[in-house]
């Protein structure tokens, strides 16, 4: 399958449907670097909140109708729950998601809210998938994979091509990996266009396992990912590791607290709520553990991968202050 | 003066020295509100976070150079000390900033990084202007008034201008209220555009000495302000208000209650950190305040006027639970 051909054919759809997010640099980003200039993209302005529209939508509009009438499932704890939940809005298609118990009380809301069943399950590893299973084998439901399914990644690697088509060339590209769908989508969109392009993939040092498998050359399970990045906690996938190793050029790690600086800079400085998994492709651009002469005087390209976070601490703070 | 003229003169160098701001929209605000579109002109992506540097620029690049060579000073609490900060230093002039000792650190970091020098006076009403004016009788600095001041008019003005020239018309505008720079020169920019737009103003219910000037016919300073919309605690100017009587439709007023739930819309649904002073415009449009049948169906701007907010505790909480 030429999946290059794929994203570009499914883009002509997608970009119809989803949002065509906006690019934004930030001179001081620029001068701190020394890069040439830094370009983000910014599927937080996705909707749902995230770049998982794009997939859920190129995967559940190419199921058959006659399969997709009997109702979609999947299980997720967060961004992919919502994506799926609005595309089988918009499908008309009746949707049921299966969350853990202790998933965040506002994405199970945000699910229900795009019209999708909740069916909440318990929080151990094996848990959602035996669930889901159940209830496929009771109600004959379609399972759409968060990330390794190639429809699914068709639909991610739009992002990047949306981007690269949007602005001039750049040298690198970094984007955040967790099941690997964004990044497998996004580095064979990148080097499509132009074959230069080099693409850092950034996961958390708390959840190395794309890192680590990618030094060992074959596939490592994550074992108690514990990173404030909730989107980044999955291991990478079947289908997702060969064409991560055939198609990025580096892996590179970022603690907690890079990830939260990142996130600092985004709401400080450039205004933009981005949520810790969507910030660790700049993270990564920070840490330091990219050679400086591969960023000086470069086109950066960097993707945010979402923005969906748990606000209702700070608000409810602020409201207890009103009184 | 012709300030309309002023401000499409004003605006061809304006666009380039300050960002040209992107608009946003969202379906879910469109589906509440009825409105066939709602378009929001971000200036929390104003360089400084907020549109007070348009005003800046326009009034400290039209002193005389003699002038402004012996040192310009502001005093500020916030966005405009920002604002006065970085244009003097893109101009290369000395620029002394009168903030009040409770002022927000994060600001006074800010305005600090701009490259001003900050004179911390006593947090009294009169407090700012007495220590201004000392400094002025000592160096013969030059004042920079936030707000009632023709061409820091003119340079707010800019902003209605360029969202009336990127988007198709609009029926309503929305824009809050301080001191009335804003509104001033967006109403005459917005209705030398468009003669039929309809311009309201948004004030806190906490700080609405414009509201109920606008009703008596005369300007009544606020008493005691007790608002979370910190930019929004000035009383309305001597050359702002005669403005506002003459270009502005309506002045609505809006809780505290309702401030914090449109900033929250925009963080949560939008992805857009906005400040309290910037999200009541979206306050005003969300209150119900306005005749339905003049949103319904029609075209509505909504402006922001920044995105400056304190996060440190914010940050600081995130970063403890990693711990």
């Amino acid at each position: 399958m030429d999946i290059f051909k794929s994203i570009k054919n499914a883009y002509t759809i997608i970009s119809r449907v989803a949002n065509v997010t906006p690019v934004m640099t930030s001179r001081t980003l620029d001068s701190i670097t020394g890069a040439k200039r830094v370009i983000i993209k910014c599927e937080n302005f996705q909707r749902t909140g995230s770049f998982k529209f794009r997939g859920a939508w190129n995967c559940i509009s190419h199921i058959p109708i006659v399969e997709r009438e009997r109702g979609i499932i999947a299980h997720s704890s967060g961004n992919f729950a919502q994506a799926v939940a609005l595309v089988a809005t918009i499908l008309q298609l009746k949707a049921t998601i299966v969350m853990p118990n202790n998933a965040t009380p506002s994405k199970i809301q945000a699910t229900k809210g795009y019209g999708a069943e909740v069916v909440l399950c318990g929080n151990e590893p094996g848990d959602r998938a035996k669930k889901a299973e159940e209830l496929i084998q009771k109600y004959n439901y379609r399972l759409i994979h968060p990330f390794d399914d190639n429809s699914v990644i068709v639909g991610a690697g739009t992002t990047a091509y949306e981007l690269m088509n949007s602005i001039d060339l750049i040298d690198l590209l970094f984007v955040p990996i967790g099941g690997g769908g964004l990044i497998s989508g996004c580095s064979i969109a990148a080097k499509g266009i132009d074959p230069r392009v080099k693409v850092i993939g950034v996961e958390p040092k708390n959840a190395d396992d794309a890192f680590r498998s990618f030094q060992l050359g074959k596939r490592v399970p994550v074992e108690n990912p514990n990173t404030i990045a909730d989107g980044l906690r999955t291991s990478v996938g079947e289908l997702t590791f060969p064409i991560i190793q055939e198609n990025v050029d580096k892996i590179i790690t970022v603690t907690e607290e890079q990830i939260i600086d990142a996130m600092r800079f985004y709401w400080e400085r450039m205004k933009l709520i981005v949520e810790p998994s969507g910030a660790v492709s700049l993270a990564g651009l920070l840490s330091g553990n990219i050679d400086p002469s591969l960023i000086k005087n470069r086109r950066i390209g960097i993707i945010i991968s979402g923005g969906n976070i748990d606000l209702s601490d700070f608000f409810a703070t602020l409201k207890l202050k009103l009184a």
